[in-house]
C-alpha cells in the first residue's frame, strides 16, 4: 500500500494492516505526520507535537510486534490528545498561557489505556481556556473563516482534515458533540462515569465526560472498547462487563430501530434549515414525536446552575494565578453566588430530568435530536451555542454526532442521537441503522 | 427455661433456643412484652407498640419453624426501629407531631432485612424532633432524671432497660454512640453506606449511618451479619462480599491489637473523670497517642456547613407544613446561607480527614476515644454533644460504643473505639480484645 493513501483508511483498516504486518506503525505515522505538516498551517489543531517522538513510539510498536508479542487493539495508530488530559511524555496547558509550561507526571487513566493499547501519544490538541468559551487558534478544516466549535477545538479538527484518524476530546455542556458537528466527524459522549476522569482538569464531576472522535463508526466503536471501562480513581466510575462496542455495532438489529423525534424547548434556536432537514430526516427514520412536559425548559437553568458552582470551586483556585477571559471569571463569580440549598436542588432536579427521559426508551431505541442549532458560525471568536447538548449532558445519557447531513453553505451539519443511559452500545448499532436507512453511510447527501 | 429469666438471655442465645425448639417465639416475645409494660411507664422509649400484633408475629414464626421451614438468623428475636426509619406495619413519625399520623407504604430496606431474618418488629422507639436535638419524651433507664442520649433515645433505652435485646437507630452526628453510651449498652455506627439509608428520613446524605444497638458485643455481631449490605437504592452504598460479623468477632486476633489513643481537639470538652479514666484506660490498653494535625480542629465546622445544608435542603420541606422547634428551624436558616463553593470545600475536607486518618491504621488496629463529654447529664431538655462523635460521622469510619466503664455517679460512661473505613468486622474482634484487656468482658469494674 503507497504511503500516500494511508492517511486515507480508517483507523480499524489500519490497525488489521499493522497487525498483519502489511504497514508499519513507523509508515502509518509518518503518513499522519506528513499529512499535518500539510494542514496544520491552516487549522492549528495542535497545541504540542513533537513528529521525532510520534515516530520513536512507533518504532518501539514495530520492534514489539517484530518480537512476536502480542498486541494490543490500538497497536501503532496515532491518536491526538485534548490539552486538558494529562500526559507523561507532553505538557498539558488547560488551553490557558497561565498553565502553558505544565507538565505532569503521570498520565490520565484514559491515556494510559490507550497507550497499553498500542497507540501512539502523537500530540496534545488545541483546547478553549479551561475547556470554556474563549477559543484557541485551531480553524475549522472545511472553511478556515469559521470556528471549529469548542471546547475539544483541536481533536475534532484534527480528525476532520485528516491528520490523525482518532482524538480524544470533553463535554461538559457540548464539547464533543458540537465541535464534531462543525467539523463532520464522527464524536461520543457516553454515559456519565463509562470514561473514566482521572487526570483530566476537573470542571464540573457532574457534568464532566471524556469521549472519542473518529471519521468511521467502525473507528469510534475501535476507541471505545478501550477506553470505556471502569476506574477507582473516577467517583462517578462504576462497575460494569467489559465493553463490546465493535461487535454490538457490527451486529443487525432484531427489530428495526424506533427513534423519538425530540424537539427541545430549545427548538427555537435552531434555524430555519435545520428545522427542515430534521423535520425531514425523522420522517425518513419514521420518528415518532416526543414532546418533553414544560418543566424540562429549565433543565437549561439547572445545568447552568451546576456549572457555575463546579467550575468556580474547581477553576476559581487555579484561574487566582493569572489573567483569564472575562467570559469565565464571570462565570466563576456566578457560581460564587449560588448557595448551597439552591445547588443540591439543581442536583435534584437533574436527576428528575433523566428519569424522566428513560420513559422514552421504554418504545424508543434512541432520540433524534440536532447536534447543534446550525453549521459552524463563520466566527472565530466564539465556539458556537451547546444549547441542543445541554440535557445530555445535565442526564449524563450516551449521545453521539453522526455526520453526513449537509446544511447551508454546503458545510456539515450535526445528527445527534442519544441512547438510554449505560446502554452506550446498543446506540451505536441504532446509530449504523439510522446511517443507511438515511443513506449517510457510505456517501455524504446533499440536504439545504 | 422459666419465661421470666428470657429477658436475661442474649440475643444471640434466645435464637438459639428457639431455633432448636426450647423456646418458642411467642415465649420470647411476650417476656419482652412483660419487660415493656413494667418498665415502660418510667422510660417511655417507645413512641408506637403493638402488642397484640408482636405476638400474632411471634405466633406466624413459631408455625412457620414447626412447619420445617428454614429459619433466618434473627427468628423470633424482637427488634426495636427508631420512629424515622419507614415500616409498613406502624406509623413512622420522624419524632415531630407534624408526621405523628404518617403511615408508610413499604419498609425501609434495614427492616425488611430484619423481617426477612425472622425477626419480630415490635415498635417504633422515641427519636429526637427530626433525629435532631429537640428530646423527646424518653428518660434513662440508669437514672430517669436524666437525657438517654439522642436522637436514638427510645433505642438505647429501650435495650439499656430490657426491653428488647436489639433496636435500630441513626446517627448524623452522635446519635447511636452517645445515647450507647449514656444508656451504658453497645452501640455500632457502621462504615458510611454499610447499611442501607433507603426508606429512612434522609437528614443528610453525607453524613447519615444506620446502626444498632445491643447489650452483648456476639448480638451486636448478629444483628450486623443481617442490616450490612449492598443497597442500590442507597446512592452511597457499594457491592462487597457477605459480611462476617459474627465469624471475625469470634477470632481471635492473629496478634495484640494496637490502639491509637486520640483525644481529638475536642479533649478539653470532655470533664475531668472522663479525662482521667481514659489516661488510665489508654495505658492498660498499651495505647500509643496519635495527635492529630491542627488543622483538624476546623474538622467540627466541616460538619457543621455540611449538615446544615444538608437539612436545610431535606428537611426544609417537611417544616414547612407546621411548627418545629427554634433549634432545628436556626439549623435551617444557617444551612440556607452557606454557599455552594463553601459546601463544596467542606465535602473535600472531608475527603482530606478521613485519607489523614487513614495514616493512623498503618500502625493501630483501632482509635480509643471517649464517645461523650462523660455521663449522661441530668437535664431531659437536652440529649447531650456529640462532639466525640463528630469527626468520625464527618469521615464515614465505623465506631462502637463499647459498655462497663463506669463514670461519675455510678452511671455508665461510653469507650469509643474506630475503626478503619470497610473493615467493620475486624474492629468487632478489636472490641473484644479490648473488652477482655480492661476486664469488662464479664463484670462491670468500677473506675470514678
Amino acid at each position: 500500500m503507497p504511503e500516500t493513501n494511508l492517511i486515507a483508511i480508517s483507523a480499524t483498516d489500519a490497525a488489521a494492516e499493522i497487525a498483519r504486518g502489511a504497514v508499519t506503525a513507523e509508515d502509518y505515522v509518518r503518513a499522519c505526520l506528513e499529512r499535518i505538516a500539510a494542514v496544520e498551517p491552516e487549522v492549528q489543531a495542535f497545541i504540542s507535537l513533537d513528529p521525532d517522538y510520534a515516530l520513536k513510539q512507533a518504532r518501539e510498536l514495530d520492534e514489539h510486534r517484530s518480537s512476536g508479542r502480542p498486541i494490543g487493539p490500538l497497536h501503532g495508530i496515532p491518536v491526538a490528545i485534548k490539552d486538558i488530559c494529562d500526559t507523561k511524555d507532553f505538557p498539558t496547558g488547560y488551553g490557558s498561557a497561565i498553565y502553558a509550561d505544565r507538565r505532569p507526571r503521570n498520565d490520565c487513566t484514559v491515556v494510559a489505556r490507550l497507550r497499553a493499547a498500542g497507540a501512539v501519544i502523537i500530540g496534545k490538541t488545541v483546547s478553549t481556556e479551561f475547556a470554556y468559551f474563549f477559543p484557541g487558534k485551531t480553524r475549522n478544516p472545511h472553511d478556515t473563516t469559521r470556528t471549529p466549535g469548542g471546547s475539544s477545538s483541536g481533536s475534532a479538527a484534527a480528525v476532520a482534515a485528516g491528520m490523525v484518524p482518532l482524538a480524544i476530546g470533553s463535554q461538559t455542556n457540548g464539547s464533543v458533540i458540537r465541535p464534531a458537528a462543525f467539523c463532520g466527524v464522527f464524536g461520543a459522549k457516553p454515559t456519565h462515569g463509562a470514561v473514566s476522569r482521572a487526570g483530566v482538569l476537573p470542571l464540573s464531576r457532574t457534568l464532566d465526560h471524556v469521549g472519542p472522535f473518529a471519521r468511521t463508526l467502525d473507528d469510534l466503536a475501535l476507541i471505545l472498547d478501550v477506553i470505556v471501562g471502569n476506574d477507582p480513581a473516577d467517583p462517578d466510575s462504576r462497575p460494569f462487563s467489559a465493553p463490546a462496542f465493535r461487535r454490538t455495532a457490527a451486529e443487525k438489529p432484531p427489530l428495526p430501530p424506533v427513534y423519538a423525534f425530540v424537539r427541545t424547548p430549545m427548538w427555537d434556536k435552531a434555524d430555519a434549515a435545520t428545522k427542515s432537514t430534521f423535520e425531514q430526516v425523522a420522517k425518513e427514520l419514521g420518528a415518532f414525536e416526543a414532546e418533553l412536559p414544560p418543566y424540562y425548559a429549565e433543565a437549561w437553568e439547572a445545568q447552568r446552575a451546576i456549572m457555575a458552582v463546579e467550575m468556580a470551586f474547581n477553576l476559581g483556585p487555579l484561574i487566582a494565578k493569572g489573567e483569564v477571559s472575562q467570559r469565565l471569571q464571570d462565570l466563576v463569580a456566578e457560581g460564587r453566588k449560588v448557595t448551597a440549598v439552591q445547588y443540591m436542588a439543581a442536583l435534584s432536579d437533574a436527576k428528575r430530568y433523566a428519569a424522566g427521559l428513560t420513559e422514552i426508551f421504554e418504545r424508543a431505541d434512541a432520540i433524534l435530536t440536532p447536534s447543534a442549532r446550525g453549521v459552524a458560525p463563520a466566527d472565530l471568536t466564539i465556539t458556537g451555542d451547546p444549547v441542543f447538548c445541554t440535557l445530555w449532558s445535565l442526564t449524563g445519557m450516551p449521545a453521539l454526532n453522526l455526520p453526513g447531513l449537509t446544511g447551508e453553505s454546503g458545510l456539515p451539519l450535526g445528527l445527534q442521537l442519544v441512547g438510554e443511559t449505560g446502554r452506550d452500545e446498543r446506540l451505536l448499532r441504532t446509530a449504523r441503522a439510522a446511517l443507511d436507512t438515511l443513506g449517510l453511510d457510505k456517501k455524504k447527501r446533499k440536504r439545504s
